[in-house]
């Protein structure tokens, strides 16, 4: 299948806001992808899928978590399973075998340890697309212009203190992402 | 052995300061077991022993806790291993056979989710003893007053947010164990 033809079925599946956002994480990742020295064709086909599953009941979200085997660590919030519902579906549903798609889709909500790179831009776009207005995003996309790594660590950690703020959980396997990414930062800085 | 005799090992085995520190653990946790009805001889025994190998140098904890077969989880942040330790070597050091004063040693840095009300006096109490002098120690010493989860809550809360301005890393445990504590806090404003 190519781009066109899954363009075409995100457009179908999607809400016209949804379908716009993800217009939106396409471009930001094709940018990102040039900048960090990505492989382009892969950032925008992860980015193309990544919410595919976004906008379905929670209770089919759980559903096809458990036909799936989706692990258990993503089970705790119903928010993060469409990541790891699409990489397991992606197969059938637009012809795609490719591991590091499929984990770049897999961890785009929550992050993990270890995220290649391709993982990172696909995850960043999502914060730093077009369409997003939230208090801190200026600051994220001037991170985003030189530094990915900085950039999503940044990114991670906004989002866990809007949770503090909220009184809301907290993905364990963001926090874990996290301490990676400022572990990796670090020893850049010291090296 | 009585608590006399373990207060003795304690003073023999810390500095002045730290000595001092647990001095204020036992009286802070006192007094929160009596207004929360826990045991208090439970809450004053697993204070003075709680940071009996805070001390040791780092080697000595990793050794110590490859002995122990100390879990996965604490070997990330050497900081944290003191607990588990105690909790391990207390039946030989003091005579101890309790296990959840064992838990509330094990847990006193971390937090877990399902803390005992036990464990959680001593993890408060470790917080907001007379000693301390953090930005925020007033607030929860106010909220230790009539709401154990709240000041817990917000008490882990607050060493998540300092470790994010740091950008240090964060102990997976103390998210999850402040995710559970406001589930349980929200669970009572709804019921």
């Amino acid at each position: 299948m190519n781009e066109v033809q899954i363009e075409e079925i995100i457009r179908n599946t999607l809400s016209p806001q949804r379908f716009t956002h993800v217009c939106g994480v396409v471009a930001a990742a094709d940018r990102l992808a040039q900048r960090f020295h990505v492989e382009r064709q892969q950032a925008r086909l992860a980015a193309w899928i990544h919410d595919y599953a976004r906008e379905w009941p929670v209770d089919r979200w759980y559903e096809v978590a458990k036909e799936r085997n989706i692990p258990e660590e993503f089970l705790s919030v119903a928010q993060v399973l469409h990541g790891p519902i699409v990489a397991e579906m992606m197969g059938e549903l637009f012809d795609l075998e490719d591991a590091d798609i499929a984990n770049a889709v897999r961890y785009h909500t929550t992050g993990r340890v270890g995220m290649s790179e391709l993982e990172k831009v696909v995850c960043l776009a999502d914060y730093i697309e077009a369409g997003r207005t939230f208090p801190g995003v200026e600051d994220l996309r001037e991170k985003a212009e030189h530094d990915l790594d900085l950039a999503l660590a940044s990114a991670f950690d906004g989002t866990i203190r809007h949770l503090l703020d909220k009184q809301a959980s907290i993905f364990p396997l963001t926090v874990l992402a996290r301490n990676d990414l400022w572990q990796r930062i670090k020893n850049k800085r010291t090296r």
